[in-house]
């Protein structure tokens, strides 16, 4: 028996050498950079950093010297005088009418939506429209930065195609409104899609697909309740416009003497995972019951300046713990980009100027709102919004070669303030490198300019001498 | 005399040709794009557009057919997909802290000026500093399509000399403050270095000198004034920090029962050539004194929001016809950035959030600010601002080769709210190609670079681990 108990200890040995010893434990990858900016609970920033990458999931993050001491990596990767971050989460868009960019600005929500969107939507969106309206969106969003996104739009089984064969991350709602829409002629209709597409994406690796009614003023309550009762059934989310402008909840204290969110609650509609979009005008009282129920938030600060929303009372929801993150909203009047490093910038700004407080938005606090505050928002964050062992390999590198890069003092303030969406040299989600060096490795970018181009003609031919030189002085 | 006659004929006859035969008028070069946005009192955008320009200036621009059809040109640039417009103009800036980008943020003015900046200006700034600052922060705008700047800070005849030696265009003056400077000990000897300052560059093509005291609330009475006789004596502008914050009116309020405005213009100080920055809190009364005067505004967006200002009345400054520019202000912790094509998108953005109002601010009065307005406020219309014959030739192409620049239905909403700095391929001051396919040509980048990051090192060394992960939550 000693010999081979001597054997045992000499076998296990060797395992423990091959693990531990000279060579380290083999990863896929490691990936260093000047810093490392985890977003993790102590806010951990490590400068000359690594990450130890394995298949979809980050193994370890540390100093450049500790992981190369404990891993071997097949592929290493050096983002150089760099910064690394969790990918940025845009908690709210509408993807595909980036074929629309600018297509209508300058004017009120309502106006806007009746008057142009609404039937722009109507006349030019279908299946093919959402496919290249998709492919130009993520494709604008990875090259700067985003590595999740949450889309609520039409045609949404073909949103979620393009969003896997580009590689992103996607919280995705087929939109259920109580018109007609470019896919389904009735809400109950748009359910019975949006069932079906439960199904299809329900264990979907990249695809976390959602319930999305419009809003409370767009919707029945039978339908607002249905589409309740259905993302609960499938234990999704559920997306939903909230509180954006004056009018929605004027018209709501009118109608139904309670604010779109006491109205949504006394309906049941916030009993479940739920993600609501703007909320500019929720009081103390609302915040109450999202606090209550766990609603997440959108926060979409250049949408809200744009359309003249107003101001999200979002240094409020951050003291009162309740999960925020940023959107971009969608680019067709209410932006015009799909730029996460924009709206943590402007987040920031507009809750300075409009409290009379330059720290009522901290930058860290505003990086967070981009990274793991939208992670928390969209209930994702066991997986995703910051660099940790075993949360997936969602990380971007931001490169410090520009004159706007330089000198750095601190990097949460040159995150938020002074690096910008072109400064995103490498996006990588779900342990895939999708942006190297600025280009797009999953998708053909030449081709997807050129259509979004051809879209413009088909759209807008009779239009285009007149918005050239439009009529504002 | 018949032959001499017909020979002087001939000869006429083919100086005729040569002038505007089939070769055309020779000009040094012709820049043609897709898009040529003028920015003249008609906001003539060329659709297919060509510019020919000799020398220092523009000799016309136009349909690419037609200036082909008049010119010959020595050189002959395509910007291609892009579009070509006045260069923009930073009407506030104190370039030389970039090298302190970042190291004070999310801080008030008054305790950001007398806590941080005012000591970290005294302890580092030489002129070594003030050169690689400035190096630094031309080099920033210029990749961002600046071609004319607006300076007030200490050892400007070095910021003079950088500016020229960049390319760039600039409004300098040396600030004159009622304390110890890095340069002079005392206003007085601030004046005379002013003084000799206008001297040497009285003529330039590229420097326009100025006298700039820092604001009224940090020079005597008699320093003001000596400043406004110095400027007129020499026909230059007076540049000033004017209202910027409640305190600055407070102050003035309770200690002269006057605004800041209406304080300075009683002491004569608004009587000639001035551009204010800020006008945060300016109030009807100031808004009519300043129009009367003729003076400029510099409006400062970013600076406003993120030392938490206010929101300066652009709209109203705008309807009674005052020029109003726009201007980055510096870039430590009050930006962070010298980047113009984000002040213009967040112009429109704050009048519009701020007014209620979404038509507040259009896109196209956005970009005027920045382009011709600028330059009105800058009393330099005749020169630059617009794409005008005679007009200097400070011009910038935009490339629209990027996801965030299509589809494009109306110039001037992709100008202002969905291209970047990024997007800027090639810059034209005086004339003179400055940027080409975004490499600077007359500075050397990685250098500029470097020396900034040893700069940081110097001034914080000590401080970096704990800004790397400061105090805030």
């Amino acid at each position: 028996m000693l010999p081979t108990f001597r054997k045992l200890l000499l076998v296990a040995a060797a395992i423990m050498l091959a693990a531990c010893g000279s060579h380290g434990t083999a990863v896929d990858t490691i990936w260093t950079a000047r810093y490392v900016v985890t977003m993790d609970p102590q806010r951990t920033v490590i400068e000359d950093g690594a990450l130890a990458i394995s298949g979809d999931h980050i193994v370890e993050a540390g100093p450049r010297a500790t992981i190369d001491a404990k891993y071997t990596a097949a592929q290493r990767l050096d983002a150089g005088d760099a910064i690394i971050t969790p990918g940025l989460i845009n908690t709210h868009t509408h993807a595909a009418m980036s074929l629309f960019r600018g297509i209508a600005d300058d004017l009120k929500l309502q106006e806007w939506l009746d008057k142009y969107i609404f039937p722009a939507e109507a006349k030019n969106v279908d299946r093919e429209f959402v496919r290249w309206g998709t492919r130009l969106a993520v494709l604008e969003m990875a090259l700067s930065g985003t590595t999740t996104y949450t889309d609520m739009y039409y045609f949404e089984d073909t949103v979620a195609e393009e969003t896997k064969r580009a590689g992103l991350r996607g919280v995705l709602g087929e939109t259920i409104i109580g018109m007609p829409s470019p896919d389904y002629k009735t809400p109950q209709a748009a359910l019975a899609g949006t069932e079906a597409f439960l199904r299809t994406y329900g264990n979907d690796p990249l695809i976390v697909p959602a319930v999305a009614p419009h809003s409370i003023y767009t919707n029945s309550d039978e339908t607002l309740v249905a589409c309740r009762r259905l993302a609960n059934q499938y234990q999704k989310p559920l997306l939903i416009h909230l509180s954006e402008t004056k009018k929605e909840n004027d018209d709501a204290l009118s109608a139904r003497k309670k604010t779109p969110t006491a109205a949504l609650d006394s309906l049941g509609v916030l009993n479940g995972w739920t993600v609501a979009a703007h909320g500019v005008w929720l009081d103390d009282a609302d915040l109450a019951i999202l606090k209550a129920r766990g609603t997440g938030l959108a926060h979409c600060p250049s949408s809200n300046m744009m359309l003249a929303s107003g101001v999200a009372p979002v240094v409020k929801m951050l003291m009162l713990d309740i999960p925020v993150g940023l959107g971009t909203d969608g680019v067709a009047g209410s932006n015009n980009d799909h730029n996460m490093m924009e709206e943590m910038d402007l987040a920031a700004k507009l809750q300075k100027v409009s409290t009379g407080d330059p720290q009522a938005l901290t930058a860290k606090e505003a990086f967070a709102m981009a990274t793991i505050g939208g992670a928390k928002a969209l209930r994702l964050d066991k997986l995703i919004g910051s660099i940790e062992p075993g949360k997936r390999a969602d990380l971007i590198a931001i490169r410090l070669d520009q004159p706007n890069a330089v000198p750095l003092y601190n990097v949460y303030s040159q995150l938020v303030y002074a690096l910008k969406g072109a400064d995103v040299s490498d996006v990588m989600v779900n342990g895939k490198l999708i942006v190297r060096e600025r280009k797009m490795l999953t998708l053909n970018q030449p081709e997807i300019l050129a259509r979004a181009e051809e879209y413009r003609k088909s759209i807008a031919a009779p239009l285009t001498r007149k918005t050239l030189a439009s009529k504002t002085p």
